[in-house]
Order: structure tokens, then sequence, then C-alpha cells
């Protein structure tokens, strides 16, 4: 889970020779192949865009949770519940990728039909970068939003114990540009990853991000037992679109709840967690004639990016930093992290399925 | 506009006699009978539930703008685009809570045929509290979540100038008790009306919450030209938060953007606005068996307010504050600040209407 520290040299892979590998592993593993090509999707996904807690590195993870049971080889996905412009999905213990890009699927499908489609999902389990999934809905020109929860690891505003999860909200608009606007943010004040990354480096936490074991504020990332939800002094905020994540992905689909399910890392990989996710689907032209929501982006856009920026920084719109890493990455490839090589020179070996490019030398 | 210092003796009316006296006001001034009930409905949800910065005190505000002709009197709200469960409501310049309760209104009955409906609103105006309208959704069995834009009042991330409104998302949701869940927040890191409380005590501000001309963060309440948005050193996602309401409810619409919008405080009360909102419901008996999605939010909030609180501290669920507090308030009246007191009695003046029960010793 450690991320490397700045400046160290990494290798750099380009993604095409990563989803290959990936591929190739859980084929080998017995994942079918709707399941292992969504993981990829959603991997790469994390990977190109420079979110690397939520990239590649998940690989070794999922492996082992297919392998355990956890996650369902070959799930049957069925609709359930639904009328008109909404359905429940039962994902049947698929890996969450699998599960969530078909609920947009289907979700698009219905905001062909009714101007605007939600599916809730239940049966589901880690889903990867929530932005993939938005992303896909912009990709065929919808406004894409995707929630959902996972197992405890941020108090409640005022609390003292782990109760949501990191529960993302993602959304994709097309811009009018090259790139759909796309928010992923966890509702913690920081993803637990940059927790691990200050341990790394034996830097200080900023202040309010993090609680120890008795809920008090900690700066020291080795006593760090839960997230802050967002906000800060103002955490209840926070606190509440976390619990917006977890009714509309848990509470609407009939999954768990956040403190109902069992750890992402184990040590049980047997037992499916039942995770939950809300996708929903807009399509601006059932509101406005078309073409003018892409226009009205853009102006938006562009006044955005020419607000006036604090001395010494920059002003960006979500998704632009990490649309210009998605750039670099292309030409440079994707760096992976020591303990990833590692990992993937034991499924290599394991599996018998050749390295990526780029990595051999390890 | 300032809050009370905390501990001085108010006049605490009964909600029943500031609805009346507000209904009769706006009839005096001329204003149709669905737009002074929509409006006072609206601000007496803030004054019933504590939040007086949106609450009775907008009364003289909204007689302005009705009487410089920035609000239409006897607006026609009119369905323009829109097919299958989504519309665009065009509300021809109506008072914000005439056009929101009404858009809801028809993302109910969209909801009871689709199971979700959509509705985006333009040429609206100020709104007043967010969760009145998201409220109205949950007393027909619904979610309700409503956003709007507003204009420039907060800074982007690593911005200096002011740019997006302070844009709410509210959210409510049946709970399987006597009250909705409700969530009504602002993406800035506080409330306008804070600072404007903190001036009148002189004292110092939070930390980021709030910079001064520059955007260099200041504490000085005197210094505070805009407001940072939510989130402190994260407040990319604040500024996110604050994109997406700004995308679903002026992109989706076609109103303006929030550095569109001329301001609220004037001096300009003859134009109007053009104000967006989104307004969305969503039937969870549509996802799930009739009875289920109560009983999983009973589960999900007893789990909640059990949560371990900090030593001193207690944790809540949204709205658990807010609907404590309208039974206080209930009881006792609701407090009616000096400001608000003057402003009333010359209302009264004016339009020889008797002022509420309470109010006349003043």
């Amino acid at each position: 889970m450690n991320l490397p520290p700045p400046g160290l040299s990494l290798p750099h892979v380009p993604a095409a020779g990563l989803a290959d590998f990936s591929v190739s592993v859980l084929a080998a593993v017995g994942v079918c192949a709707a399941s292992r090509k969504a993981a990829t999707a959603a991997m790469l996904h994390g990977s190109r865009l420079g979110i690397d807690s939520h990239g590649i590195r998940l690989l070794p993870h999922y492996v082992e949770a297919f392998s355990g049971g956890r996650l369902n080889k070959a799930p049957t996905l069925h609709l359930t519940n639904g009328f008109g412009a909404v359905a429940t999905l039962d994902a049947g213990d698929a890996h969450g990728a699998h599960a969530t890009y078909e609920g947009m699927e289907h979700a698009v499908r219905l905001a062909e039909r009714y101007g605007i489609g939600a599916v809730a999902i239940r049966r589901s389990s880690h889903f990867g970068p929530a932005g993939a999934f938005a992303v896909k809905a912009s990709e065929r020109g919808c406004i894409g939003i995707v929630m959902g929860n996972s197992d405890s690891f941020v108090r409640l505003h005022e609390g003292a114990e782990r109760f949501h999860g990191t529960n993302p909200i993602a959304m994709a608009a097309p811009s009018g540009g090259r790139h759909p606007w796309l928010l992923d943010m966890a509702t913690s004040a920081v993803p637990f990853n940059r927790v691990q990354l200050y341990r790394s480096l034996g830097r200080d936490l900023p202040a309010g991000v993090a609680s120890d074991e008795a809920g008090r504020d900690t700066k020291d990332p080795d006593l760090a037992e839960m997230l802050a939800p967002l906000g800060g002094a103002f955490g209840f905020k926070g606190a509440a679109l976390a619990g917006m994540a977890e009714i509309l992905s848990a509470g609407l689909s009939g999954a768990r709840f956040s403190p109902e399910i069992p750890p992402m890392g184990g040590p049980d990989y047997t037992t499916p967690r039942n995770l939950g996710a809300f996708v929903l689907a807009i399509r601006p032209d059932a509101f406005l004639p078309q073409g003018d929501f892409e226009a009205g982006m853009a102006r938006y856009l562009a006044a955005l990016r020419a607000s006036r920026p604090a001395i010494g920084a920059s002003v960006l719109a979500p998704g632009d930093r990490e649309w210009a890493e998605a750039d670099s990455r292309a030409a440079r490839g994707i760096p992976i992290d020591r303990d990833t090589q590692i990992a993937f020179h034991a499924l290599s070996q394991t599996y018998g399925i050749a390295l990526p490019a780029g990595l051999t030398a390890g």
C-alpha cells in the first residue's frame, strides 16, 4: 500500500502492457471474461489518471479476493426490483468494477429512454476508482454520478470510532472539450493511503485529518487509527456527505451499511462483503436543446480557469490535473512502485504469465 | 443580517403568527397567492429548524425584491424541455421558493410514475433554505435532493477572487422515524452570516474559512472579502461540490452561472437574476420492497447514534439538531433578532398589517 517517496526513480510501464498482464493473470485465476475486463479497465483508469491508490497496484489484492472466494469468478448479475427509469442490480458478489460498469450501462440505457436512469447495486465489492464509471457515462454523452460505501474507516463528526467507509462521490460531465469535467473524491478528509505515505516518509500529517484510537486528532501517522470526515471543524458536512453516499448505495439497494462490512484487508478473503453502490446517468439533451449544455460548460469552464489565482498558485477545474497526468503517462508510461513490482513478479511466476515490458529487469 | 449575540434575550414569536404576517405583507405588496404561500413556507422551514440565516428575517429582503421588480409578483411557470422522467422548468422570475416547490412537486409526480424524477429550473431566484424542498419530497415518501447556485461569494481552491456562490446541497430521506434524515449544507466552509456574526462579536474567525481581498486566508472578520470552499487544505473537494451544484442547477437548466448573477444584496433590485436550481425525487419502493428502505434507515441510524463519541462530545445524524430545535421552537416560539424586529415594524406601518403577537411591545 506504500506510495513511493517523491523523486524515487521507478520503472514506467505502458498502460497496454499492464492491461494485458492484468487480464492474463485474472484469466489464469479463472475469472470470467467480463469480470477481468471490467476490473482491468477500472484499475487502468486509476493508473492512467495518476490515482495510483486505486490503480494497477490493486491487482494482487483482487487476485487474493478471487482466489479466496470473496469475489465470484463467474457471477450472475441480475436486475431485481425497479420500474420506469430505475432498477436494482443484484451483482452476485461480482468484482465491484464489473457490477458498477454493468449498472452504469443500464443507467445510460434508461437515460436514453427517460432522460435519467438510476441503478442501485447490492452484493457488490470494492470497485476501484469511482470516477471510472462516471466517465463511462460521459463518454455516452451523459452526466454520470457514482457513489459507493465500504468498510468502516472514518469517524463521525465528534465521533471516536470508525463508522462510515471512505464513501466516494464521483461525477463526470461532458465539458465541450476533449475530456469531461471530473470529480472523484472520498468523503473523508484524506484517503488512507495518504496516511501510509506520511508514515513511510516519517512526516507529520496535516492537522484534523486523522484521529488516534480514542478519536483524538493526531498529526502522528503512526498513531492514526481512523480518518476524519471532510471539513475539519465543519466535519458534520463531510459526515453527512458520507451518509448521502451510504443511503443511496446501501439504503436503496439493500446492501450492507459500512459498519456491517468485513474489512477490505482481510484476514477473511472467503466471505463476500455485500457492498453497495449507486449510479445515475442524466442526458443533458433531455433538458436543453442539443449542444446547449456543452456550450454552457465551455463558457463556465473558461470563466473558472480564468478566475484569479492566489500568488504562486493556480486554479484548476475538477479533473484538469488528472487529465494532464493521463497525457503525461500516455507518453511516459505508468510508474510502478516497489511493492507492486515485487507482487507482479510473484504473480508472473505463480501463473506463468510474462511480465509487461518495462518490468522484466526488476 | 446580524445574528444576535448568544444569550441576548429576544422575543419569541409563534410560527403561525409569523406566517400570517408574512403572507399578509406579501399580499399587500401584490404578490400572488402561490408565491406568497411558497416564500412563507420556505422561510418558516428555516425559522422552525433554527436556520435563522434563511428564516423569516428574509421577508424584508423579499419585499424589496418584489417591489423593485427583480421578482415577478404573478409569475407564469411553465415546463419547457423534458421527456420521460425529467423536465426543465422556466420559472418566469418567480420567487425561488415558488419555483423550487413547484419543481419538486413535478419531480415527485415523475418519481411516482418512473421511480425517479428530475427537474432543472431556470429563471429562478433566491429560494431560502434548500432543505425545505427536500423535506417536501420526503413527506411524500421520496428521497429528495436539491441543489442551487447563487451570486459569486466563494473563491476557488487556490483562487483569489469570488467565483461560485455558496451553492447548497440538500437531501432528505424518510428515516423510519418521525423526521427525515436531513442534510442542508453550503459548499463553502461556513455561511457568510457566520462572518457577520463574528464581526458583531469582535471575535477571530476559525482558520481557513475566509480570505481577504487578495485571496489570502484571514481570521479577521472585518477583512473577510470572500469565503473559502469547504475542506480547508483540501478545498478542491468543496470547490468541486460547488461545481456539481453549479452544473446540475445552471448547466442543465440554461440559467446563469454564479459569476454571471447580479449580487443578492443589490443595489439593483429591478433586474431579474436568473438563478438555477435542480431537484431530484427518488422513490425507494421502486428499488426495494415496500418498507425495506425505512427499516434499513432505522437500522443505520440506530448504529450511527450509538457510535462512540469523543470525550465531552455527542454524535448526531444529519438533521437531529435541527429537528430538536424545531420541537423546542414549537413550544417556545421563534426568536426574532433586533434588525428583523425593526424591519417588521416598518413593514407593519407601511402596509397597515398588524404585527404578530409577541412583537407588539418592541
